[in-house]
């Protein structure tokens, strides 16, 4: 009985961490996950590849669809990498081109940690 | 006539920016801007600290509230420097202690950017 306290159940598609901030200190464990998700849109050029990927027809982009943000092709790939590794894109290769998408659970549960300070 | 459209009315309360993040590429001022504010909870000891704020009794909290974080007092007066200087907290000295409090209206900018992710 007292294991089954030990097993949270997830909902499909739901990333369980984290509670809103304004619930309770987050644990360590906690912290170390959801910071770096923060950290990757921490930086100016990678935020605005991120949304030119989550505004683009169909929800998704290669590093061809990605032109006006005034960096480089390799450029823009690693930090489309570096979003990758972070949770909050998806990737997948077909033909001579990744294409990425957003992971709408990932950014979900982010929103949810600031979702007491919402309208 | 056309000063007027470089002084946009701002509602109380309301940071301006940034859209949501799936409705267009963001302008470099406004990534610049607003990657300052997801870089502020980049760290894990930044986030556990503003989530003690966040959630300390009556919404505000100063150094000698805050212990259980495995840090040095003057390693969270240097934390709670950062958040407030990328405007996530505000600040209050009130006899030998500063009180932090969150800026709703920042956190609310930044849960908006992420609004079409939410459940």
């Amino acid at each position: 009985m007292s294991n089954d306290r030990a097993l949270p159940v997830l909902e499909p598609d739901v990333v369980p961490c984290c509670p809103p901030l304004t619930e309770r200190t987050l644990t360590a464990e906690e912290a170390v996950r959801t910071a770096a998700m923060f950290k990757a849109l921490g930086d100016p050029v990678r935020l605005r590849l991120f949304s030119a990927v989550a505004s683009h027809e169909g929800g998704e982009a290669c590093v061809c669809d990605i032109s006006g943000v005034g960096v480089s092709q390799p450029t823009v790939s690693h930090h489309l990498k570096k979003l990758r590794e972070a949770g909050l894109l998806a990737s997948e290769r077909r033909g001579t081109w990744v294409y990425y998408r957003v992971e709408p659970s990932v950014l979900a549960a982010m929103g949810q940690m600031l979702r007491h300070y919402g309208p």
